[in-house]
């Protein structure tokens, strides 16, 4: 089963918690996943994905022109209805709006008919609401956690678990 | 298959939609829904359903604290975790909110490990973006339809539909 | 006293909501008010403006690519900071999520260092929340009011009361 | 000049940050600032003070039942028209949604009829988007910051600058 993340990225942030997303998917046994940018998504592999993981750097507490741009532009090429979505943003201070983004990527994957998926509370430590936020450029620290890496892949195992779970493999 | 829908309401507004979601969900074969008062839930039904559609009236632009202290104090013992998850509201005025209602109960579910699901665009007309929303007391008109029953009947027949794909009957 | 309304239109409807605002914000003695298309803003004006409503039509219940870019690249050299600023939007459905549209074009406004400002509940009927809603291409009925011309009229004119009171005429 | 700080707590940690805010306006000359509890909220300081900041912790991405049950029952009263508003949040991870609760908080306070404000960008840094967050129990450590507390009183003082500069002293 394909999984796939795609990210709009300006420092090359949000790309790496993109890797991290698409590494801890391929956890999960039977799951192939790739990240891309929202400037070289592969097309065919995006259709023939079951679930879609879309993330972004926060700038003035929204999403960026890019990924609103791609949103209503691209997105819908994509055949999204029916796919398991999740959501991700990364901000440089932790009151920057990072969850706004979250919230807004998350409605527009409804309106394109997918299906919202985080696992929130219901997994367990560490418990990722609406969806995985890394703050700061070097996103070497997070809460006690030895880095954010853990934290995106533990997000990105759980999505693909229940991609996996609901659409087999 | 069980599906729930679960309600506030203060004049019977809200009481109105939640029954013509649930008697929308029922035109789908192999399913069986009830809607319920935050007051009178039946524990045992909601955890055996497959899905929960929740709904509420904004009152400044927000959801009713019966709903907030429903949501946090008791829906966390209902087995939310995987089940598909819908929300709506009902407002006096256009400009009342009820989006921002809805977008925070959708918010909620997703803390609770739920699969958020509207159907948005994907379905054809009407298009629900993230929630059926009914506004003002009596609901007799709806933008040309010939009312808002025909409306939530809809919302809740594709919700059962999604149900019913995903889950089996 | 200056006041502006800058919008992003694509069939209309959200530029005679705004030119209905600024009607509204003339009726306030001492006020000159201006509406601009996102695309021919008099930066001049803005400037020297108090305050700024901004609105826009909603896609897939977020703004448009169109004033989220203008917002990042365009408004941050108009000299928002301690300016009034308040929001508006239109929508094809009474669920479209208006509301969401406003309250990201408040949180930006925010973020610009503005006073954000409604009146909301607090100046009697019509209640107005967080910012006005045209809901539908022609506009032409409003629950029960005659039109939503009155409506944007009475949104703009309680904003230029605000405004003078706060910064004189 | 009076201002209020008006908080939930249940650890003590947004008790904590609401008493750091009202420090931070105490710098500003001719400004007298008091914090209080929702449930001991010296109503006759309230309706005085020309500006108010509202505080919650984040439970499940929104605010506490309580929260939402004294904004919808008890803060009509206080005589929020006109009044300069701020919000912010508590919460245990960076990605628990603190920002979603200050832009819920916001909303209700636009509703009142009150004047929006957090400097935002506007100020240098610290930016601060929508309103101040503080994460985890212990708050002793932000971004580099030495610790919240710093960030709270910068919060502080400059709402009530701008609450001076609006209201005079």
């Amino acid at each position: 089963m394909k999984l796939a993340v795609i990210y709009d990225t300006k420092t090359g942030t949000t790309k790496q918690a993109a890797e991290w997303i698409a590494e801890g998917m391929q956890k999960v046994s039977g799951v192939e996943a790739e990240a891309f940018n929202i400037e070289a998504v592969d097309e065919e592999y995006v259709k023939a994905a079951r679930g879609v993981v879309i993330g972004c750097p926060t700038y003035a507490a929204l999403m960026t022109p890019g990924m609103r741009t791609w949103l209503l532009e691209s997105a819908g090429k994509l055949q999204m209805a029916g796919k398991l979505g999740g959501a991700f943003a990364t901000e440089q201070y932790t009151h920057g709006g990072a969850n706004l983004v979250i919230q807004s990527i998350l409605t527009n994957e409804l309106v394109f008919g997918m299906l919202c998926y985080s696992g929130g509370a219901s997994l367990g430590r560490p418990v990722i609401h609406i969806g995985p936020v890394g703050v700061n450029d070097n996103m070497e620290k997070f809460n006690g956690m030895e880095n954010y890496k853990d934290y995106f892949n533990i997000y990105g195992e759980r999505f693909a678990t229940k991609a996996a779970e609901l659409f087999g493999k």
